[in-house]
């Protein structure tokens, strides 16, 4: 089975947890590993963990910076996203995984792999830690403009990555809205509810936003915009709310003695809906599956981001979208519902 | 000053909750107040509050269901609603209340009392129980499809809003995007971007979801659709953090004991970002303040919107708006950045 290619010098604790993680991946989970970085450092730490020479180094001195836009794609031909990005293209390594910044390795990995052949544009997914299944939500904020199609699209995404990542034979997939009942929602929610229904996947109708945590469907479709500004609103409640709780367990003396008992709980409730560790997210629809850890994880989110790569390699994230693709194609299916002139347009305030 | 027109029928506790409600407010707060409804029926419950004859009643046996949708203001002419938007429009009131189904109310009063002069569609702004201040954000479902210029009109009307209602002078306006950096976001608001730092209001720039609770801004602009699925996301989260904690703290026998020590804090935490605690909506942008309540307002509820209601007509709500939209037009201020031609078109997806 072909490697994940490593970023070795993307995220805050690069490169020495980074290459810590890969040796963990390595042992614990048996995944095969190229690491994509400055060689004699990475050779360097490779021994503190007696691991010399048995992990391939595929050299590069530049890498992107964390503040680093969409123009790094074009600044740094040779950082270490770009090099990964290539060893995907050359059919030696089968996913990547990066800790660097999201813009960076987005508009990089946009650029070099190229979207899947059928995908208008790639889309972020994100695993929310809802209960009892985790519930998958893309687009997290890759692209900003989507058009009714583009929904549909990610919808398929959803579902292959949902397969593999959750285990779930045939996803449910609802579409985020305003207002539960069909009909109800912006010009390109409306469209794209249409066009959902006659999709080859298992649509489940809308979902709002206080059902994005209910756990009610496995993955949840919306453009990038809605969807990053859902997800951030979601980590910036619960970080107010836990603040709030700790405030006011501090208020009355026997509500402090209630706090002290209970820390664990309150760390335990910020660590599930913290973004490091529900594990930065999965960019979808390129060729080749790019895991975006989170830029603050340690050894332990390096390892388990190694882990999904492999797993989305080998699960054939790639290949199952193109049969939904083309289950989507078959004139029967599709063309009642599709025009030859593209649907959709302006989804909103057009 | 004129009086606020109360929509007796409207809610899941009328008549009896929202009769009490008026009780309290014309006590409590010297709100004038005119009843709309059943005359018999609510001349019954003024009496039980030693009131009756004490406040005017304006019949009408026709009332709005909570499930009422967009075609409300057509199939029911002479709702409660209805009746209390002609009140305002023959200016024998100052504000409609109404704890009436939000669809409802919104088609009713949007045919009724029109857009003002100038203003192209209304918004709903919520006033988010931020921290030390407010925070108000609109829109949060009156506008699904909105226009860059839509956006700068509502930053005018939540400017007008936050003056009164937070007592703010010069409330300082965010607009909620992804990445704060300018140039960040989607087509529509980067648009909105441009057009809202040559307004005539205090623009601060960008916010992101995680900021909806921060007080950063005294209000947060966006567009109907995504305000609403920020603000449910951010109820469900509340609600879904506390329910976790709940279930975490009777794990452990230690944590139990905390548990119960603390219930307040917890329900209070849950009061405070319950929407019927920080009250419904306002829908701005009509000839006339329209409040909805919470659809489960008591009678406490009931006063607080109808003292709202009154503050917002004294406060001149309509003629601040008129105000702000005059020095926008002013040419030396806008036609630089507002062509003939209407700018924006399509915001996303186009």
């Amino acid at each position: 089975m072909l490697p994940v290619a490593l970023d070795c010098m993307g995220g805050d604790n690069a490169p020495r947890e980074i290459v810590a993680g890969a040796v963990a991946a390595f042992r614990e989970h048996d995944v095969p590993l190229v690491l994509v970085g400055p060689a004699r450092r990475i050779r360097g730490l490779l021994a503190e963990h007696g691991m010399a020479g048995q992990i391939p180094i595929v050299h590069t001195d530049e890498s992107l910076d964390m503040d680093e836009g969409a123009l790094a794609s074009w600044r740094k031909p040779r950082s270490t996203v770009a090099i990964a990005c290539e060893l995907i293209k050359h059919g030696k390594a089968g996913a990547l995984v990066s800790a660097g910044s999201t813009a960076g390795v987005v508009a990089t990995s946009a650029v070099r792999l190229k979207t899947a052949v059928g995908i208008m544009r790639p889309a972020i997914a994100v695993t929310l830690p809802t209960r009892p299944r985790p519930t998958v939500l893309l687009d997290a904020g890759a692209t900003a403009d989507a058009k009714p199609e583009m929904l549909v699209q990610f919808a398929m995404l959803g579902t292959a990555f949902a397969q593999i990542r959750l285990d779930v034979p045939h996803p449910r997939v609802g579409l985020l809205t305003i207002g539960a009942e069909a009909g109800k929602g912006n010009k390109l929610s409306k469209k794209a509810q249409e066009l959902l229904s006659a999709a080859p996947i298992e649509f489940a109708g809308n979902v709002e936003g206080h059902d994005l945590l209910r756990g009610r469907v496995d993955v949840i479709v919306t453009d990038g915009f809605t969807g990053n500004i859902a997800l951030k609103t979601m980590e910036g409640t619960i970080r107010v709310a836990v603040n709030e709780l700790r405030a006011a367990l501090t208020g009355s003396r026997t509500a402090k003695i209630g706090a002290a008992l209970q820390r664990k709980e309150l760390q335990a409730l910020t660590a599930r809906f913290d973004s490091e560790t529900y594990g930065g997210g999965v960019l979808l629809g390129l060729n080749g599956a790019v895991v975006i850890a989170h830029g603050a994880a340690g050894a332990r989110g390096i390892a388990a981001a190694c882990k999904l790569g492999y797993d989305l390699s080998v699960g054939g994230l790639t290949e199952r979208v193109k049969d939904q693709l083309h289950a989507a194609t078959k004139p029967s299916r599709f063309s009642r519902r599709h025009p030859a002139d593209p649907v959709g347009g302006p989804p909103a305030g057009g």
